[in-house]
C-alpha cells in the first residue's frame, strides 16, 4: 500500500489542479511531507485551513460510489508519459504532474503506449467529424488508443469511432467523474467508461471549470504520444492541447482542409508554421508515429564503431540537448557549464554524424536514438527529462 | 540588331527543345558559330541536314503571320530569370534555357518581376478553380504575373481569375503559336493575348506532343518566382512544373483541401515531404515571396560589423552555397578545393552568424541575402548560377 495515497488525494481536494509550484514541491519533499505539514496545524494558510478542515474519507466514499479507483505516481498504473509535465514549460503558467488520478473502465492507463490525442473543435463540420470518426476507427484498428475529451464534435466523432472499431478510447475529463460533461455526451462517455477509460485528475463532484479545462488538455496530450489536431477555428481550444503537446515535445499532426473553411484555420496555421506535420490518411499518421529517424538508427546498428569514438564531451552536450524545440547556445552554455567557442567545435562534430541538427532559428536539437531499442549504442536516451 | 536572331531561330527549328546538351554548346560557342557549323556542309547529321535544307525566312514569316515577336537572349526583353535553366539540374534528361521564345501580347517578358506559377490539375474541383480563379485575381491585383499553362482546368480558372481582376497573364503553350491548344480554350487564349502575353519556344507550325509538355512546364517555373499548387492527382503533370521550380530552386507553394479529395493528394504529398510550404490566403503566398530571411536580413542592415568581419576564407565559401537544396561537404569539398575539416570549421562559424544552414539530409545552404537591396553588405549574392 503506497503511503501517498491518501495525502495526494487530500492535496487534489485542497488546491487547484495544474499548479507548477505545487507539483515540485510534492516532487521534492514527498505527498507525506507536504500533506503532514498543512494538517498539522502550523500553517494559518487557507490551503493550510482546507486541509484541516477536509474529511478524505468523505472522498473515498465518493470515489467508490461513482465507480472509481484512485491511482497515484508510484501505482503500476500510473503512466510514465505524465512524468513529462513535471520538466516541461508550463503553458499559461499552469502545468505539473498531476497528484492523481480517479479512472473509471477497464483500461489500465500503463499501457497506453500509443495513444493518439484526436482533437479539434466543438462546431465542427461534416468534413471534420467524417475524417475523425473513420481515422479513430483505423488508428484503433491498429491498436492505438484515442484519446481526446469527452466534448461535441471532433472529441465525440473520434470517441465514437474509436469504439465502432472495439478499440480502446479514453475521455479526460475537466471535472470530477460524478457527473460526465457535456451531459448530452453522457451515454458516450458512459460506453467510452465501460470497454475503455474515463478519468480526472479531481474529486467526483468538482464540476468543470474553464481553468480546468485548460489544465485538463495538458493531460489529454500528455497521455498520447501524438497529437492530432482535425478541425480548429482561428481562436480554437485545440490549439492550448497543441501547445502541451509541444512543450512536451511531443509530435504534433493535422489534418488540412478546404481553405475556404473556417474550422480548418488552426490546422494550416500549426503545418505553415512548422508547429505540426500535414497528414492525410491514417497511414500517415502511423508512420509518423514512428521513430522519427529510423533511418539514422539504421546507421547506427551498422556502424557502432562511429558511436563509440564520442568523446565524454560530445556525449554530455549530446545529452544536454532535446529531441524537439531545441536550446540554443546560451541555453547550452548554461546546462553544460561549458563555453561558446567549445560548444561550437563540439556541435559541428555531432552535426557532422548526423546525430544532432539546427533549426531555422539556431537552435539545436538531437536527432531522437533510444525509442528504437537498438540504437542504444550511444548509452544515452532522448528524450530525458532533465531530473 | 542583335545577330544570333537568324542562328536561333533555325537551331530552334531544327532541334528539340529542352536538350540541355545543344543549350550548353550554343551557350559556350555562340548560336552563329554552331549554326554556321551546321550549315556549312561539313556535318553529315540528320541534324546538319536538317539545318541545310531549312528556310528560316519562311518561319520569319509564319511568326508575323500570327502577329508573334520572337525574342532572344540579349534581347531587352529576354527575361533574366531564364537563366537560370542554364545551371538547374535537368528534369527527366531535359533543361536548358530556350533558344528564343515566340511572344505574342503587350507583356513584356523582362517586367515579370513577381510572377506567380499557378497550376494544377486539368480534371479539377470546384473547389480548386474556385481557389485558382479567386487567388489568381488576388494576386493579379497585387501586381504579380499569373503564369500558367492555358490548359483546362485549373489553369484555365487562374487564367480567368487574372483577366477578370484586369492583371497580367502569361500563357506558355506546348506547341507553336499558329494555334491555341487546347482548341477550347483558344478563345480565353485570345483574350490573354491581348491583355498580357502566349508564348512558346516552338516556331508557330509545331504541334504540341507530350515531351513538349514537359519542356513547356520548366518555362512556366522558370518565368515565375514562385510555383503555386492548386490540386493534383496522385500522377499529376503539375508534379512535373515542381520538380522544375525545385530544380531551379524556386518557392514552391500548395494549397490544402479535404483530405478525401483525390485532387488534393500531390499538394498534401508536397506539404508533407516538406517540397512545398501550405498555404491558405493570398496573403500567405505574398508573405511567402518576400525574401525568405528578412529576419535575418533586417539584422543584416543593422548590424554590418558582423558581415564586415567575414575572413576571404568565410566569403569564399558561403559564395559556393546555394540558396536552396544545398550542397553536399563532399560537393563543397569539389567547388572549394577546400579540405573537410577546414570547410566544417568554417561552416561552423557561418552557421553561428546565421547565415548558412543545415537541411535534415546535412546538405548545406546559404540564408539568401541577395534579393534584399539593403543586405547588400556581404557584397555576395545568392541565389548565383554557377557561371
Amino acid at each position: 500500500m503506497n503511503n501517498e495515497r491518501t495525502p495526494r488525494m487530500g492535496l487534489a481536494a485542497c488546491t487547484q489542479a495544474g499548479d507548477p509550484e505545487l507539483a515540485k514541491l510534492v516532487r521534492e519533499q514527498g505527498a507525506v511531507e507536504v500533506w503532514e505539514h498543512l494538517r498539522s496545524g502550523k500553517g494559518s494558510t487557507s490551503l493550510a485551513r482546507r486541509a484541516q478542515l477536509l474529511d478524505v474519507s468523505a472522498i473515498e466514499d465518493q470515489t467508490k460510489d461513482c465507480g472509481a479507483r484512485f491511482i497515484i505516481p508510484g501505482d503500476a498504473e500510473w503512466p510514465q508519459s505524465l512524468q513529462d509535465l513535471s520538466w516541461s514549460e508550463p503553458v499559461g503558467g499552469m502545468g505539473g504532474e498531476p497528484l492523481g488520478l480517479w479512472v473509471i473502465g477497464p483500461t489500465m492507463l500503463s499501457e497506453l503506449s500509443a495513444g493518439v490525442a484526436v482533437v479539434g473543435s466543438r462546431a465542427s463540420t461534416s468534413y471534420g467529424e467524417y475524417v475523425a470518426s473513420q481515422w479513430a476507427g483505423g488508428l484503433a484498428e491498429q491498436g492505438c488508443a484515442v484519446i481526446s475529451g469527452g466534448a461535441y464534435g471532433i472529441d465525440a466523432s473520434a470517441h465514437r469511432g474509436a469504439l465502432s472499431a472495439e478499440g480502446v478510447s479514453v475521455a479526460v475529463m475537466a471535472g470530477g467523474l460524478q457527473h460526465y460533461y457535456p451531459p448530452g455526451n453522457s451515454a458516450l462517455i458512459e460506453r467510452i467508461a465501460h470497454k475503455g477509460a474515463v478519468i480526472s485528475e479531481h474529486p467526483p463532484v468538482v464540476p468543470p471549470s474553464r481553468a480546468r479545462f485548460l489544465v485538463r488538455n495538458r493531460l489529454i496530450a500528455a497521455l498520447a504520444t501524438t497529437t492530432l489536431i482535425v478541425e480548429g477555428a482561428l481562436r480554437s481550444g485545440a490549439q492550448n492541447t497543441v501547445s502541451w503537446a509541444l512543450s512536451m515535445q511531443r509530435l504534433v499532426m493535422a489534418v488540412p482542409g478546404p481553405v475556404t473553411s473556417a474550422m480548418s484555420v488552426t490546422p494550416h496555421r500549426l503545418i505553415h508554421q512548422g508547429q505540426a506535420t500535414l497528414v492525410s490518411s491514417v497511414d500517415e499518421v502511423l508512420a509518423g508515429m514512428k521513430p522519427i529517424n529510423a533511418d539514422i538508427a539504421d546507421f547506427t546498428r551498422t556502424q557502432p564503431t562511429l558511436f563509440d569514438s564520442l568523446t565524454d564531451h560530445q556525449k554530455h552536450v549530446f545529452e544536454a540537448l532535446p529531441a524537439r524545440l531545441g536550446k540554443s547556445i546560451d541555453e547550452l552554455v548554461q546546462v553544460t557549464g561549458d563555453n561558446v567557442m567549445n560548444l561550437q567545435v563540439c556541435l559541428t562534430g555531432l552535426l557532422a554524424m548526423g546525430l544532432v541538427k539546427q533549426t531555422d532559428t539556431g537552435r539545436w536539437l538531437a536527432i531522437p536514438q533510444a525509442r528504437n531499442p537498438d540504437s542504444s549504442l550511444l548509452g544515452v536516451s532522448h528524450p530525458q527529462p532533465p531530473f
